[in-house]
C-alpha cells in the first residue's frame, strides 16, 4: 500500500458530493514537498466524525473542496519539514488542527472557513502535508488510533469545560447530554476535572458504560422523558453549573431547564433547523448563558493534551478498521450506533 | 405631606394584588429606626420599570410581600444610621440596590429571591430602611430625580456591556434592540464605551432622539421588517459584537441573526412566553452567545456611577410626577409610550 | 466545661497584646443570642495560623479589637438562627469565613479591614455569633477537626489557583514554595485540579511527605541551592505555569525566574519587611504576573468545599489539642515546625 | 530613490551590532516577491522605539539577525499578494505586528522570539515584505507617520488596559508613569477608554501637554518627590485601580504605594538590571497585581485600531524624518527627550 519509489502517494479524495461514500475514490497523487513553513506528516490513523458524513452527503454547510482528501481527525508521524519550521522536527507524533488558522483567542469568520478535510485537505490518505502552525504534539500515553479521535470532539467538549469566559470549577455539577462522540468526551472531562457528572442516556447498558466513565449519576431518557425535572431533583433544586448539550434543538429546552442560575448551556455539534421550536419565553427568570461552540483553538488542544497526559486518560474507541476498509469504516460509523470514535488505521 | 413628630411615615402600600394602582393605599406606618447595620433614607425621587407594573398586576415571577412598599428604583438623602455603620453617612446622596445581597461575583439564587419593592420594601415612600451593604452613593453630576432612574435599568444594560465574561470594548459595534428604559440605557452606555452603536427603531421622530444619544446608524423597523439583514450590511456582512436586545421573543431570532461570530446577545427584561417560537436550528453555524441577564450587582452598580461621572453622562427623563400623583405616573408609564423615564418626586 | 445553665460561655480573650499567650484570658461571658440575621454557632474545632501568633505579638498590620476573642479558623454546629436567616438552619455543620463581608468578586479595602479573629470576634470559644452571610456549610466527608483547617491557607491557595483572573487548568505545571499549612494547602488542591506539582522543600523525610500528598517532583533546596534552574530544568527550559510561593521575600526572586512566560506567581502570607531585595530589573524579558493575595472571597470557600467533597481530599492535621490546652497549642504552632495543621478540639 | 526597473530594493541593513547608527548600511537588495501566503509592502513610513536604539547597540535581550532591515513600527501600502493571500489586498493600507506569530491569546516563548526589526525583517526600507498573518489594516482617519507609530508602544498600552485578565473600565482611575511613548499612549487610551487619568512628570511645559491630552490630574515629581503619596490623596486615601509604569526599576516602588486593593500595575519596557531595589515586603498588606507585559497580539492590534477609528483619538507624533535622514532620526530619537513619537517618513 505504501507509496513506490515515494513518487506518488495514495489517499481518498471526494471526488463527487452527495453520494455518499461512492464519491470516494482512492487514487495516486504527487508525492508531496514540504514548503519552508510545512510539515510532511506520515498519517497513522483517522477518526470520523458526523461531520465528516455531512461533507460527503454535501449537506455540512462549508463547501469542500473538488477532490478534497476528507476527514479532519487524524494522528502520526513527521516524516519531513520545510527549512523554517521550529515548532516540530522529524519523529514527532502529532495530529492537526481542525481549523488551520486557529492559534487562540475567540472564533473569528476567518479560521472558521478553513477546514481540514473540508476545504483544506484533511488526513484519510497516506501522507498530510500541514502548516507548521496547524501541528499539535500528542499525548505521549494515547497510541495513534487513540490520539486520532481528539481534533474535533474532544477539543470540542474540552473548549466548553474550560472557556475562559466561564470555566468549570472541580466540584461543579456537570449535566451531559447526548453520547456520541462529543458528549462521551463530555462527561469523561468533566469528570476528570473533578465535576461530578450527570448523564443522559437511553438503556441500561449504556448507563453501565457511562458510570465506568466517571458519571456520579445517569438518567434514562426513556424512563424518564421528564429527565430535565430529575436533574433538578438531582441537585436538590438548584440545577445543574453546566451543560454539554451535544445534541441540539431536540434536547436545549430541557438542558435550559435543567441549569440552575448562572448555569452556562454549551450546544455543541451542527443540526438542521426545522426540528423542535424552543419558546425564548423560557429565559424568563432563568438567568442562564447559552453558548454556541466550534471544536476550538490550537491552545485549546494543546491544554487538552497535556490535561490527557497529567491525568492518564484515554478517549474510547469503537472499532478500527483497516485503511483499506474506509468505506466500511463510514458504513459503520454512518449506520450502527457506534458507542465511542470509530477510527481508520494506517500501517507504519 | 412630612410625618408630623416624626412618629409616623406616608407610603404607598401594595394592599392588594391584581387590581393595578387601585390596589395600592397610601398610609402611615410607624416612623422607622435603622438597627444597628442599618441605614434610614428620606427618599427624594423614584422612577418606574415594567416589573413594578407586573408586581402591582400579580404577573411578576417572584410574589410580593402582603403590604409592600412598592418599587425599586429610588434616590434620596441618608438621615440617620446605626451604630455598626460604616459604609455611608448622614446626609450621603444614595440609591438603594435592586437586590439586597448581591454585591459581587454572578447571580445566585439566594440573591435574586430578595427585591426591593417586591418582597423587600420599595422606595415609594418618604423613609427606606436599607441594610448598610445595600446602599450606593450616587453620581454627583445627577440631580435625584436623574439617579432615581438607575438601579434597575441602568444597572441592567451596564452590566451586559461590562460582565466580566466578555466586557464590550471601544471600538466594538453594538446593536440595541428596544427603545424602553434598558434598550436607551443600552443605546447611551454603549456609545459612552466607544462603541458604535446601531439601533433599532420605529419612526422618524425616535430615530432622530436616538442619533442625539448616540447612535451612529438607527434601522426603522417599520420600513425595514427584515432589520436584521440591514444590520449585517451596516457592518460590511461580518454582524456585530455585541446585542444588547431589551425586548424580547418577538426579537431573538433577528437578534441572533444580526450578530457575527462570538457575537455576544443579551437578552434583558421580564416576558412573558407563549409569544414568537425560535428554531434551535439558527445556531447552526452560528458561533454566539445569548446570556439571559437580571439587573446586576452593587458592584456593578458602583462601577456604572463612576463612569456616569466620568463622563457627565445623563439618564433621560421623560417626565416628573409629584409624590401625590404616583398613581398617574403608573397609568402614564403603562398607557403611553415614554421616552425615557418616568419618575415620582418627593419634597425634601 | 459547658456553661451551666446557658447563661454564660467561656472563651479566650485577647487582654492584652505583646504577651504572646500569656495575653490570653479564658473567661465566662454573657451567654450570645442571635439577632435576626444572626447565627450562633457550638464551635467544635479552632486551627492556627501565622497571623494568629502575630494577632498575639502585636506585628500583625490590623489592630486587634480589644479583649476580642481570638483565631480566625474554626467550625462547629450551628445551635440557634435568628428569624430571619435563611442560608443555614440548626443542625449545620458550618465554618466562618476570615473576612466577614466579602461575598464574591474582587477583595476591596472594606471587607479586608473586617477580620474574625482580630477585629471582629473569632473562634477559640464555646460559641461563635456569626452573621448569616459569613456562615459556610463545612464538606460532608470532613470532620469538624478537619475543616476547622480551611477558613484562612485551604482558601487563599484555592483563591490563588483558581482566581478568575487566570485559573490554572489541569496539565498545568505548578511550583508550590513552602511547606507551611499553604504550601501544603497548595500542592494538594494543584494536584487535586490535575497539575503536575514541583515542590520546593527540604530535607527526604519531608520530600517523601510531599510525594505522598500529590508532589509529581521535590526539589531540595539545602541540595539544590540554585532551585529555580532545577525547576527550569524540569520544564525542559519552559517554566513553570503557575508558582504558589508561601515564603515570601526569601522566595520571590527565585519563585519569578522559575516562571516561563505568562507565568502566574501567587505571593501569599503576612511577612515583615526588610529582607531579601529584588531587583526589578528581573523582569526584563521575563512576562509574569505577581499577585498578592489575601485569603478569598467567601464563594471561593464554598467553591473549595464542593471541590473536596468531589475528590475526597482530605487536609494535613499535624496534632489536635484539647481546648483546655489551647495555651500549650500556640507554643506547639510557634516552636516546633508542624507539618500541617495544628488544631484545638472542643467537646460536643 | 525608488528602485530602477525593480529589479533591486533599498534598504538600510544592520551589518555591525555595536556601533550605534555606524553599524548601519542603506543598501539595495534584490526585488522581494511574495510567496503564496505572503504580501509585499511598499513603506511610507516608520516610526522608532527605545528598543530599536538597543539593538544596534547589541544591548537588546534578542539576538539580531546579520544585515537585518531594523525597525518594527512602520505602516505603507499593499502593493502585491501571494496567491493565497485572503486577510488583504493590493491597495491596502496596513501595519506589521511586532510578532510574527502572535495572532491572539497569552504570550508564549515561541511568539516572543520572532521579533521584527530584529530577527525578523524591519521596515526601515522600501519594501516589506510579511507574511499574511502578521498584517492589519490601519485606522482610515490616520496618515501614514501617524499610523507608523502604534504596533509596538500603542498596542503595548492598549494590551495593558484592556487585557482580558482585569481590563480597566470607565470611571476607572489610572495613573501613567513615564512620559515616553507608551507612557503618552497610556495616558491617551485611558482617556479615550473614560478613566480618570493621574499622570507623573516633570516641568509645567509638559504638564500642560499631558492635561491638553486628557490628563485629569498631573503630579510633578520635581516638585513632589513622593508622588506615590500625592497620588493616594488625590485618590482619597483609596490609590489608583491601574497603573500603566512606563519606566521601571526606579518607580515601581512608588507604582505599588499609588495603587488601591486589587490595583492593577503594568509594568512596560526593557529595562536593565541594577538599579533601585525592592523590598518584596512591600507587598505586605498590598493586594496588588504587578504585570510585565510585552507588546501584544494581532487581535489586540485590531482591536486598538477601531477603538482610534471610533474615537478618532490621533497618536502624538514629535518629528518626521525623510527616509534620507534615517540616521538623523536615530540620534534626535537618542539624545533629544522628544514628546511623542519619531518618524521617518518614505515617499510614495
Amino acid at each position: 500500500m505504501s507509496s513506490t519509489l515515494t513518487t506518488t502517494a495514495i489517499g481518498y479524495h471526494l471526488d463527487r458530493v452527495g453520494n455518499g461514500t461512492d464519491g470516494l475514490t482512492l487514487r495516486e497523487t504527487e508525492f508531496p514537498q514540504p514548503g519552508p513553513r510545512e510539515v510532511l506528516i506520515r498519517v497513522r490513523a483517522v477518526s470520523l466524525n458526523r461531520r465528516d458524513l455531512m461533507i460527503l452527503d454535501g449537506t455540512y454547510p462549508l463547501p469542500s473542496a473538488p477532490g478534497v482528501v476528507p476527514v479532519s481527525d487524524g494522528a502520526g508521524e513527521v516524516v519531513a519539514v520545510g527549512g523554517d519550521v521550529s515548532r516540530v522536527r522529524v519523529g514527532d507524533r502529532v495530529a492537526v488542527t481542525y481549523f488551520r488558522r486557529w492559534i487562540d483567542g475567540p472564533v473569528t469568520a476567518a479560521v472558521a472557513g478553513e477546514q481540514t478535510g473540508c476545504n483544506d485537505e484533511g488526513m484519510l490518505a497516506e501522507y498530510k502535508l500541514a502548516g507548521e502552525e496547524s501541528v499539535v504534539t500528542i499525548p505521549s500515553h494515547l497510541s495513534f488510533e487513540e490520539a486520532a479521535t481528539l481534533p474535533c470532539a474532544a477539543v470540542l467538549a474540552w473548549s466548553a469545560l474550560t472557556s475562559p469566559d466561564r470555566p468549570m470549577v472541580a466540584g461543579d455539577t456537570v449535566l451531559t447530554v447526548g453520547t456520541g462522540t462529543v458528549g462521551l468526551f463530555g462527561l469523561q472531562l468533566a469528570a476528570m476535572l473533578g465535576g461530578r457528572v450527570i448523564a443522559i442516556t437511553s438503556g441500561a447498558d449504556k448507563a453501565a458504560r457511562l458510570t465506568a466513565l466517571g458519571a456520579a449519576e445517569v438518567v434514562d431518557r426513556a424512563d424518564t422523558p421528564d429527565w430535565d425535572k430529575a436533574v433538578v431533583e438531582l441537585t436538590s433544586g438548584r440545577g445543574v453549573d453546566h451543560v454539554v448539550d451535544a445534541v441540539g434543538p431536540a434536547t436545549l429546552e430541557k438542558s435550559i431547564r435543567s441549569a440552575g442560575f448562572n448555569g452556562q448551556i454549551a450546544l455543541l455539534g451542527a443540526f438542521p433547523s426545522g426540528g423542535a421550536q424552543l419558546d425564548p419565553g423560557i429565559f424568563n427568570g432563568r438567568f442562564v448563558t447559552v453558548r454556541k461552540l466550534v471544536v476550538g483553538s490550537r491552545t485549546s488542544f494543546e491544554s487538552l493534551n497535556r490535561a490527557l497526559e497529567q491525568h492518564g486518560t484515554r478517549p474510547v474507541v469503537d472499532r478500527v478498521f483497516p485503511f483499506e476498509q474506509a468505506m466500511d469504516a463510514y458504513r459503520y460509523f454512518r449506520e450502527t450506533g457506534p458507542f465511542g470514535k470509530v477510527v481508520i488505521s494506517l500501517p507504519a
